[in-house]
């Protein structure tokens, strides 16, 4: 693979940027109830005081304080209606040449006579004009954000019109033949292209960074990337070129940019995001986004939202949590590398479970807590360290997240969704690393909940040998969520005639199999075993996938002819299925969350009607016995 | 004035609403990339897998594995380009009848001969079909709000519209004879009625929590009350009244709902927010929102929010912060109240100062950092006591705000311009509690900003010798900002002929004061004892106001003859000025916060040219000492 000939650090890649980026856009007048969100470009004064005259501060009659002075207990004093005192509710303007308020309370009425027994005073139960705001007085500052209690105090200083700063306009340029906008090409073959993607995610990004952003259509070649690139920095004040930064044989930006402009730096050491390339064309800021969309983003939020920001004169605040790794993250030195993590809340503190690390990852983007980024001269983090973690999330999100680690099934799915549907502020999230390592995060005390299904040697047992095993000091209970089919995947019609685990070493069969760790690969050794077959002889036996779903979906695409799963993943995908076992899927809750709502409400999904029924209509589940505690060590419960 | 019959807690009627909310609204269809911050109404599958093919993971030549078995170090085996080995970058689709990527590195290339030396493995070098998104997994659970990168993820699915809960359609109805709309109604003599802005606030809160707000024309009859709910319960999800619903002569907002529908509540136990009445109008939830425009949005928040979050079915987290109340909060029992503060963030936690407490005291919701509940049970707050503030403002902001407590001045306008013109991320705020106020704050450790001009018993010094009074143990500088002018302020041309103090004794000179413990009280107390006249002579010294421009505009609009005010105000205002003295106006920083970034950005702020300039251009200020040091006890500063 080509390498950039220079790599420069995050911070100095910012740095660079900074430097060339103008502060302050022009500015337009918007209508004040227009303005939620919007940035002041000048201080806004009041225009009118507010309340903009003396008001009543009670219900009650207003008068001339002076034509008051005299009345007493003994000799009380005898106004008249409309002549020299006016019936006036709290918050009414107090009428011309009256200056004070008797309350009703202390007005004897009579047809239109109105006795008093006090004098009033000057001011008396009246509210000053310009009580909440002084005509003049400095409302917002330049620079300021609009919040709708703004909008609300600017209208009642008379104001309609502001200036606020103009939206930077951002042109988004998606280059590559394979690309496919499925928005404007809507009878696109999928089977021929790649779904762009990347510019919808960054026009979102770019909207919600306070700016107007415009996806240009797809550019091929080298000319039509130039002339785009061209045109739109007299137009834009921002353009984003996606992708063709990389160093492949058709990534042609940084000699683009060299040709009509500047290149300022190509390539930082920073990964997701290496590739990254800054340069100027007419003035205009021009950002070459890696096409990886992992990098696209991550070098969006750390390059380019500072650029908006400095257009708009505004700070976006980042909200950071201390957290502890759950696992050893290894990383070389020399090069910065931002994690996306889950974050688990057991214990009072937040675990941070990496997703996976590839650039193409995206999905693990929609589904992270937040980032953790380990510095350049740091090699990893080990299990156990406390570092700092920027949230994509509020910090309640997290916290009522029942976050369940261990084995893959189609249940939890409809857990979640069941959980979501019932408590919108509440979430269920599965982190697929096998059943073993499961167990493993519940003994290091990271996990409260786990998913197992695990055979004992005795080819028969399932679970409760491996969670006396290995968490016999763990306060914890075992609970069955439900009986499901376990068997081998092979494609409708099964075309290979693939009969049983024998027929898996024949040539010419591609099996795929289950990461170890996981209970379907402890099934499947065992089978392996129980027939004495070599799993060397297996084609594909090192290919390793991580759910059920992954294994299915290879089949069903002819990648691979055979793999082990459950049956409501062969129904799914209508494949053929072969059945080997039936097994328990068990789910472990630990005493740290026992006596946590989030326990509460997955006990409550898993008992429902829905629960099951939707179990059982998906196929290869029996539900007879879900919800039964399988094992426990006596732990107090105060759910159930 | 009239009591509701009844009134009930806040939990009582938010338990009362929510009962008769139906949750969930009707779905639509949108595009994908229109649906940030929506939220799903159903689950959202994958339509296709992310990646769809087979691609390559690495730069080089795709082949089938079963052709390369064989090749070896000493019997190598060539291969033709574009026969049986196919060239490919990373991400490229393998060629059709390919399943294994050989490295560049790994191949000897020579025109369209290409040799190796081992053979490849299945699946080699290659990105599984479905390693980010898997066909039919479940991206997005029903209930979830949409983030940027949820959108790319289900775009790289194959999907480009899903459904999404419709936005709750919400009319709200200014009610009033006395209000004007001034968008609608331009020519309007804004000396005739009050500005309508609760409604645009209610509508910009509306739209922030989901809702697709409008409003309708103010309504100003009671037939036209009835008729404006009556059809609009067949169109909207939800109505808002404001106001009507208190216990005025002209409130009839209980006796419209009454009528058309059914009035479930009306007087809660809550202040501000006392009046909310709620109702039901053919099956449609209508609120009776007060019209005091801090108990409109206090009851937004509280009861009509929640109502938003039930029918989209999500949660909008609020976020909370402990902190430690600067003064004493007096209460009364058996009424909920909640109190608007502003967070000073001192010693490593936050005080909490609040702000006035008035319902029409409206510009401080814009200017709070949030809110503290005292419930119906407690009499007050004492100081110093740790309460839960719910947070309006990001704690970062909080932090970077250089907060100033104690005397009021134009200048700290000029400096919170500068600041938030050189530093968007910073803000600086002044609480005018007057100077001693201040430096009691100082003193209790509340404060580490306050501002000042007290006069000593000797009618000539500044500052100094209250602060070695007061402050003895308080490790600080005393720094000089600027000389300013105080007088007396009359109306432009004098008509009352007043000249000096003694003239304000005069009868008929309707006199405005400051509050007590103000500079500008002091010096005034101090010229009355001077010229030996009596306090109760002076007609409105009991009336306090507590900033200048308050003083100011009272006069100006001749509700007031004459008070006592810095020249920069009179010539704001255009009043006449009577000078009386020339005084220090200067800052107290504290050791807490010498060596904080708001320390130094305030330095540089008020040592900058632009400062004085604009304080000069201002009128009545002397700048030649501005930024000296006058006082301090030998602290550690790095800043300077």
């Amino acid at each position: 693979m080509k390498r950039y000939l220079k790599t420069i650090s995050s911070d100095e890649a910012l740095r660079l940027i900074m430097e060339r980026i103008e502060p302050g856009l022009q500015e337009e007048s918007l209508p004040v109830h227009a303005c939620l969100g919007r940035v002041t470009s000048k201080p806004v004064y009041a225009n009118v005081s507010n309340p903009p005259f003396l008001c009543s501060a009670m219900d009650g009659f207003a008068v001339l304080y002076d034509e008051t002075l005299g009345a007493d207990l003994s000799d009380p004093l005898v106004l008249t209606r409309d002549s020299d005192a006016f019936g006036v509710n709290t918050g009414d303007i107090l009428p011309q040449g009256t200056d004070a308020v008797i309350m009703v309370e202390d007005a004897e009425v009579s047809g239109d006579s109105i006795t008093i027994r006090k004098p009033a005073y000057l001011w008396q139960n009246t509210r000053m004009v310009g009580e909440d705001v002084i005509e003049k007085d400095m409302l917002l500052p330049v620079n300021h954000m609009i919040t709708s209690f703004d909008i609300g105090m600017i209208i009642s200083a008379g104001i309609t019109g502001i200036t606020v700063r103009r939206r930077p306009k951002v042109l988004i340029i998606p280059t590559g033949k394979e690309l496919i906008d499925i928005f404007k090409d809507t009878q696109a073959n999928l089977a021929a292209g790649l779904i762009d993607f990347n510019s919808y995610t960054l026009r979102s990004l770019s909207a919600e960074s306070g700016c107007g952003p415009v996806i240009s259509n797809i550019i091929t070649t080298r000319d039509d990337l130039s002339e785009t690139v061209k045109s739109g920095s007299t137009e834009y004040d921002l353009i984003l070129i996606n992708a063709g930064s990389s160093a492949g044989t058709e990534d042609f930006t940084e000699s683009v940019i060299n040709d009509i402009g500047e290149v300022i730096f190509h390539g930082i050491s920073m990964m997701p995001g290496k590739p990254l390339l800054f340069g100027i064309v007419g003035g205009t800021p021009v950002f070459g986004i890696p096409g990886y969309p992992v990098s696209a983003v991550l070098t969006f939020m750390r390059f380019v939202r500072p650029v908006c920001e400095r257009f708009l004169r505004i700070k976006f605040f980042t909200r950071t949590a201390p957290c502890t790794t759950a696992y050893k993250i290894p990383s070389r030195i020399g090069i910065e590398e931002i994690i996306r993590v889950n974050l688990i809340s057991n214990r009072g503190r937040y675990f941070a479970i990496p997703l996976p690390r590839g650039a193409s990852a995206f999905s693990s983007m929609a589904r992270a807590d937040g980032l953790i980024r380990i510095p350049e001269h740091k090699e990893g983090l080990t299990e156990g360290e406390e570092v700092l973690c920027e949230l994509l999330r509020d910090e309640a999100e997290i916290k009522g997240c029942i976050h369940i680690i261990g084995s893959h099934d189609l249940s939890l799915d409809v857990a979640r969704d069941i959980v979501k549907g019932r408590h919108p502020d509440m979430d269920l999230i599965s982190t697929h690393t096998g059943s073993l390592s499961g167990i493993l995060a519940v003994r290091s005390g990271v996990a409260g909940f786990a998913t197992t299904h695990v055979l004992d040697d005795d080819g028969i047992t399932y679970n409760v040998p491996v969670v006396k095993k290995y968490l016999a000091d763990v306060p914890l209970k075992l609970i069955h969520i439900a009986k499901r089919q376990q068997g081998i995947l092979v494609r409708r019609g099964n075309p290979l005639s693939i009969r049983g685990i024998a027929d898996l070493a024949r040539s010419g069969v591609r099996f795929v199999n289950r990461q170890f760790g996981s209970g379907t690969r402890i099934l499947f050794d065992h089978l392996l075993d129980a027939e004495q077959l070599e799993k060397q002889a297996i084609t594909g036996y090192d290919r390793e996938e991580s759910s059920h779903t992954a294994v299915g979906i290879l089949i069903r695409e002819s990648i691979a002819d055979a793999g082990i799963g459950i049956y409501s993943v062969a129904r799914a995908f209508s494949l053929d299925f072969i059945p080997l076992a039936e097994e328990d899927y068990d789910l472990i809750v630990t005493g740290d969350v026992i006596n946590d709502v989030r326990y509460s409400i997955l006990m409550d999904t898993i008992m429902s009607g829905e629960f099951s029924r939707r179990l059982e209509n998906m196929g290869g589940y029996n539900t007879s016995a879900t919800g039964m505690v399988k094992y426990g060590t006596g732990l107090e419960d105060k759910n159930f």
